[in-house]
């Protein structure tokens, strides 16, 4: 059973504010011991990564080593069957392609006056892609996370996956390969995400950190980040299906029961006019719930999350949906377009019955990682854009900075700062 | 007396690294402190501003209102002499030009199978600028964070700033009005920022919150973030001049002292082939130091965190510069092309000796919010692009699905979401 809201009700606004602000983490307070952790790993090095994934992999380092070898990788990608090798293959290919176009272009140009501007892309020099073990260990995000680094040019892609007993998930090993990753080391954790920032003797530092995990690499993130950069922190995922009532409900029910199995904190949202629709998707959904493998988790995410909401008019759902700024947005009607341009706030937006969200998730070719818990308001979905850095360019000759000068002059007095007053004047022998 | 390094001395690469690592910035722990304040403001609203701005500010809401009078706004802005009000208008107007070329463009496509893709940029609903206030309240600061948003079309730009006794710096006024910001409230510190990030009775709540800070302002704003996003939290300034030996000391004297004045743990830097040269400089900075109303500041800095390093040929300055990322970088040399194209990390280049960085403070056009403490290894200064988000839009028809359908559900598979195998099968009566 999901939460019903309707607009026609009076309470309806009270209730859709408290909607949106319901927390859907449990925030553990591990802080504490990924600072130790973190410390432990910069002051001991590999010595410390050996220990921990002693103690939480069951691996020991003399005999495995960390590095994990091109062999390895290459039976990895042997093992898999053909079928999903394809499918890797052309998630790979169409991902790389969209993202290509990403690229931003430098703009180096010279003003009215002469004066030199520029901003520059660059690549960042190294990045860590932390992947997660067991169940969570999707190949699909290493293609994600990976590609958009390599179209950027950044020169090292660095992987880090924690193997119990050893073992990393053979088709995450070929995604890698796909993606051009042959730097991975079977580490987790937040002493992976320590040794990635800090660096130990076996591995070199990267800039930036990314990738999904648990509440300790999360932890972990937020703990070196500005030693290096870190992408967002992911929590939960989410759908928004907005639907007219003459959809196919068992469609729609499979869309929100797709995101409920990812997590108990996942959120499913259906938006229609027409309360019996409603009905219909909701006994659709439990009807559906009984046979899937992760019927727990998706049941679970859907009794405390799941919701459906009744609007008066398609058009009613449009300040509705900027407000839930969902992460995942399906515009399941006839004609999709006036929703598309109306609706500002969202990661993505699936246009149309044909377009299931979990093509996106595949396949689609743009990046399945995107901004959750309404951070779509302020923020993007992974591009190549995280993986470059600006870097502006400004070149004055004599004549720009005479007559530029004045200007900054009296700006700088203004705020007292007088050694800034002074860097100018000098060169012009003028007074600061 | 700053430090030397020389790279010809065998423990140069030691006393590199651990130039590199020095921690500048005093980090006092006031989470406790500023997370009371964001509950009491959160619970309280625009009681609790009162009562914080009594006892921090000493102003009174009841005799002054904490919204700041379209009155006073033109009165400060009609008080400002002629000459400065040039100033901010130039600086502005080179701003605005140069940021909307940064605008980025929306890419929607259809590939070769038909999929419709796009990448849909739109402005961030509302925008927070926090402006410091006293000595630290600059009015280039306002230019710099309120015009890109205006260039990125945020409807709605929010100013606080806090006003100790009532006054708010005239020039900060009139910089607010150019940028066309309105809405100003006379309140600072973590009050401000919660009260941004969560809304008050007068305050309607904020997306993004950006602007500079003491470190309970950079403490609220790492709480609030996920809220609400945030720009970087920047640390102090920092200066790397390159230069070589035939360069006027005085000059680069002037711009070392330029960053030092700006606070105690900012870092001037110069690399030059030249003992002699080196001695000239720091000869230059000692002399000048005398003069500047900020003298106390600038020899702290300059005591505690200014280098020269000097090395065999200035090509060897290249590897050193990529390590160090200076937020600003000047190259003091004849022929300076080669060295930007070879320094790939810094937040921005000062190209020539007749660029002092301070150009770039004011009226250059580029922005002066720059990433700071080696950061520009991973990250880029403010722009735009800090003012929209993307949304990917994805478009298949019944035709489209049929194509990606089987490579989907492979993957599905393989990573044992059921649910997702069947929202794609489902639409073609396929097995999942």
């Amino acid at each position: 059973m999901a939460i019903w809201l309707d607009q026609t009700s009076d309470d309806f606004e009270a209730r859709f504010k408290a909607f949106l602000s319901t927390k859907r983490e449990v925030s553990d307070d591990v802080n504490d011991i990924v600072r130790k952790i973190i410390d432990d790993v910069r002051q001991r090095g590999d010595a410390a990564l050996a220990d921990y994934s002693r103690r939480f992999d069951g691996i020991d380092f003399d005999t495995l080593p960390m590095r994990v070898t091109e062999q390895e990788i290459d039976e990895a990608y042997r093992s898999i069957s053909p079928e999903l090798l394809a499918a890797l293959e052309l998630a790979a290919s169409r991902i790389e392609r969209h993202h290509a176009r990403q690229m931003p272009k430098d703009d180096i140009y010279e003003d009215a006056i002469g004066v030199g501007l520029g901003s520059r892309w660059t690549a960042i020099d190294a990045v860590g892609l932390y992947v997660p073990g067991g169940t969570a260990s999707y190949p699909s995000s290493v293609l994600m996370n990976a590609l958009p680094a390599k179209v950027a040019g950044v020169p090292r892609v660095v992987m880090v996956c924690p193997a119990t007993g050893g073992a990393i998930n053979p088709t995450v090993l070929a995604a890698a390969r796909i993606a051009g990753v042959t730097e991975i080391y079977r580490i987790g954790g937040a002493q992976a995400v320590a040794a990635l920032a800090y660096g130990t003797e076996t591995i070199e530092p990267v800039a930036k950190i990314v990738g999904p995990g648990n509440a300790y690499v999360a932890a972990a993130k937020r703990h070196v980040f500005g030693t290096v950069g870190i992408d967002m922190i992911a929590g939960p995922s989410e759908v928004l299906v907005i639907a007219e009532p003459d959809n196919d409900p068992d469609w729609l029910a499979a869309d929100l029961l797709a995101q409920a199995e990812h997590d108990p904190g996942a959120q499913s949202i259906l938006i229609t006019t027409d309360r019996a629709f409603g009905k219909a998707v909701e006994e659709a959904v439990e009807r559906q719930l009984k046979s899937l493998n992760r019927a727990e988790t998706a049941s679970a995410s859907w009794r405390d999350f799941g919701a459906i909401i009744l609007v008066k008019t398609m058009d009613d759902s449009i300040p509705l949906a900027n407000r839930i700024a969902a992460e995942h947005l399906e515009l399941a009607v006839a004609d999709p377009e006036p929703l598309v341009k109306a609706i500002l706030n969202a990661g993505a937006i699936f246009v149309g019955r044909h377009t299931p969200e979990v093509i996106g998730d595949y396949v689609g070719g743009s990046n399945h990682v995107l901004p959750t818990a309404r951070s779509a308001r302020f923020s993007s979905g992974l591009s190549v854009l995280d993986y470059v850095k600006r870097t502006s360019i400004l070149r004055l000759g004599p004549e720009q900075l005479r007559q530029l000068a004045p200007a900054a002059i009296a700006l700088a007095n203004s705020e007292g700062l007088d050694a800034h007053a002074r860097s100018v004047a000098i060169r012009l022998n003028l007074e600061g």
